[in-house]
């Protein structure tokens, strides 16, 4: 099974994974792996400004020739841009709505310069795992995509620009929704109960710093309709068959978002996540106004390793 | 650590649990227990009807005159009002929005009796372990409770009687919200990234059939929100203390939920769980119109389980 | 993966277990089932004396007309001959090389009902486990055997039937030597470093009671070997294919157990379990002068569902 | 929990691990590490040669100002002096009792440089982590020493030194017997069943590559042992409390091996780990005759965690 192991702190040394279970002979795509990292840096500039690292991959063990050897893929981003001294103030002080004082109760010390662990920075190996799970997915004609669907409510995109610059004029923040999309998967993915596909999901979405959401299908409409708008209804493709009980089915409709019962049913697994505002107020250069367009790659990251761990 | 490992049909011999990690020494509570039971099949005459099944528990290991000796705790309940004959129209068919079809597309071949292992009865064994969990809590100043809040889209209990017995007399069905609370938590429970607090309550919430979304804090609401709205701003309680960077605070709000970095603060921690609509269809006596009065317990059980796991 | 979940004291209510995993749509041997709990029952009048349950097996779920469902299959056995009173005695000794002394400073409490959890009794779910794993490995043309090689150090049995006769006259008894085989192993099943196939079938083994040694291949011999003794030279099969490294090979002798470097190689896998003496000493119908002959079929279940578990 | 994951190849850019789990704010002996890194290349000048890399350790995450944050700490040591052009005829070679055919069966695909994944050499992380675990459990006042007992099956010194300089000039290499003691340990450590001990030690032994065999206590000599020979008697401390189920016992022998039902009794916990020979023969400067002198350090990692885990 894919599985990934994270390291490292936004200030210290390095940020890095050990991604164990991925099949041998794959010859991995560096330069998609580069995209993906871009696209968690790069964002309009009413939104996001951002430290200046090349977030350049090194490459440590698993691989032969760029081919991967079905051993332990390591690999990590060295935190060139660290500027520790910037976050001096922090040391004795706990930011609201950060995690400072909750790791400080936790491990009774904590690393301040810069959030540390409890950084966004910490995203990052799941971006590199990210994408070498859509590779391995693509193969098997599985796509993840995901898009910013609302911003402080907004969800035009025009408004939602201006928005931004009020926010960044006022030094202010503001939170939005993440919409994902699964496609390809096959029927029959998931488990009955304790590792229902939508729960796996789920726990992955809640890894994302700042998520205080997520729903799955019509999700939280859902909790308003009543049955006879909700349920899908299904044509057996196979009707001429006489008791047929394992053929397909055409869905007429999508309300369960592609999973019944904790397992797929081949249709679209389609899903949102509610991310709250930056925490971090003020002006200035490094001050972000909204994380949403940087989480969408990380949402799309989540989802594709979790799918390859179902 | 608590564990619980489930099994059984709706239909087959019996449904029950085997828990792992239960300290010992415990006197188990067996009044609590039946009684935890009995609310998951009470509610009003309006919105369930229910088998009559006396859901009589059968201890079969791990105690010692009622006393927990530390070894797995099994258990089991009999389906004894479990008439196959029922459902046996069922055998060559996919009933919409059930897991008829995704079991019989992963599995090949289905328990047609009743649901099988996607039936809400499979909650019963986390209702048991829930209320040995509750105890254990108990002994630790935790409680966690929970209520619905919404059904169909009504908060005011009246409009949602009346809404209950319009879906009676259609035939049709109702979905709604729980809300659950914990409180006593101490600061500092909870894992960085891969087992946040909230990621694995998010993943005990998904294991609930029908469930479609899990928010905590403000959840979806802080989407909207600006940062300068959202922050949980805190006064140190030892003010007098300079250079204090390990005294508890005071925090003026909670919009957060009662956690940060995945771990917790101290305060409330509270959520939404959002269900779907029931989706079988129809009049008689049999016909459960809303799921939600007897969810609120299964919600309380996943969420003491949860956090003994922690 | 299939996975096994035990339960059960000695004289509780029940023993039993919950396999998850297990494939679906197998008709399960239930006949093969109980012969291989025959055989941890029967044994020759000079070694054990025992219990005289039937062993009922009981099946709660997972199976639809002895079919599997893929959902978890638990099962149970009552202690119906459970006499209490024969061991009252016990409540306030610790008996030497028991785990008397261990279990109460582990929980402060324990069952002191004939062992409690720490009997061999509690070897009958891995027997019931181990039968559905064989039949599983057998459509794979993969076979577990076992057999007492040596007892009291003596391998001839002739001797060894005196050796036994003499402890029963003694009062005494007197530990043994079994050796297991895994005939049609595919090569490349286990993993480098963490899961190593000798690792899992080790840990497997030392999880059974009275196990104080485990060897593989040549075992402890090698340690006194020379590397040109230990080799096992091997012979490519299409050596006119130049450039072939990806064929197969012919070895010319397999001192590695068929293991090498944690992955099979495609040779039998053997290996040696040492067992304890009884600690139990003193005369009786109900003494047991041997564990060894009832341990064969315990051995296997452990290697078969080792192997499935790879 | 502490938990190591590992990654590297011998001839890839590096070697290193994950250490999860491991406490906050120790202050970490970076000195010891060295030294313990030291004994796995030091030895005589009979018995190995060596790689000549200074084995220096990076520490990537997990520390500041060189104490633990409670966060992973992940390392790294690069792989200086991989001349893999030495071994550019292995390529398309599978050494006799190496694991590159089983690599090449599993994967498709094998790092033939120097053993790959399959080298000694990937012991180096748990060394690391295994003088991490040392230092932690120094402060429980437990400890965990090795040493080797017999070469070749010699096990006078003298002999061995005699032995080994043969085998050197015969180019022939030779096994042996690494014994191994965890002192201080309580009484209370270990599972009834699926995680005995004994169960979790013997698996992290063979996960040492070259391991053929493991016992503890009396171990393979106990097969051959009577009952009234093997069993460890005790005396209670407190003889005069009528009645005292829980008060500590002197034991009057160690058969066992400190370890009874899976659970820790207090005593030293010993065992016996059998090597076979190095499978590469032949002369010259890089040609190891024994690796017994640089297994002792890494028996002691492997235990040292092991402990840790239990």
């Amino acid at each position: 099974m894919f599985r990934l192991t994270t390291f490292g702190e936004s200030h210290g040394p390095a940020i890095g994974g050990v991604i164990e279970g991925c099949p041998s002979g794959v010859k991995v795509d560096f330069q998609f792996i580069d995209t993906e990292l871009q696209r968690r840096k790069t964002a309009s500039s009413e939104t996001v400004s951002q430290r200046m690292e090349p977030d350049q991959v090194e490459w440590l063990s698993g691989l032969l020739d760029g081919v991967t050897l079905g051993t332990p893929i390591a690999f990590l981003v060295r935190n060139v841009d660290a500027c520790s001294e910037d976050y001096a103030d922090l040391k004795d002080q706990f930011r609201p709505s950060h995690a400072d004082y909750t790791y400080q109760k936790k491990y009774g010390i904590r690393d301040w310069r810069g959030g540390g662990r409890a950084s966004a920075r910490t995203m990052l190996p799941y971006v590199v795992a990210g994408a070498i799970a859509k590779q391995l997915l693509k193969d098997r004609g599985i796509t993840v995509t995901a898009s910013v669907t609302s911003i402080g409510g907004e969800t035009d995109p025009t408004k939602q620009e201006a928005l931004l610059r009020q926010c960044r004029e006022a030094g202010d923040t503001v939170g939005g929704i993440v919409h994902g999309s699964i496609l390809g998967l096959p029927a029959g993915l998931g488990e009955p109960l304790d590792n229902k596909f939508q729960a796996c999901l789920a726990k992955a979405m809640f890894t994302i710093p700042a998520v205080k959401g997520f729903e799955y299908g019509d999700g939280f409409a859902m909790a308003g309709m009543k049955g006879s708008e909700a349920n899908d209804l299904m044509i057996r493709r196979e009707l001429q068959t006489p008791g047929n009980t394992d053929g397909s089915v055409t869905f007429l409709s999508n309300h369960s978002g592609g999973i019944q019962g904790g397992i797929t049913n081949g249709e679209e697994v389609f899903f949102n996540v509610a991310f709250k505002p930056i925490p971090t107020l003020g002006r200035g250069d490094r001050h972000d106004v909204c994380a949403l367009p940087r989480a969408v790659v990380i949402v799309e990251a989540m989802a594709a390793i979790t799918v390859l761990q179902i």
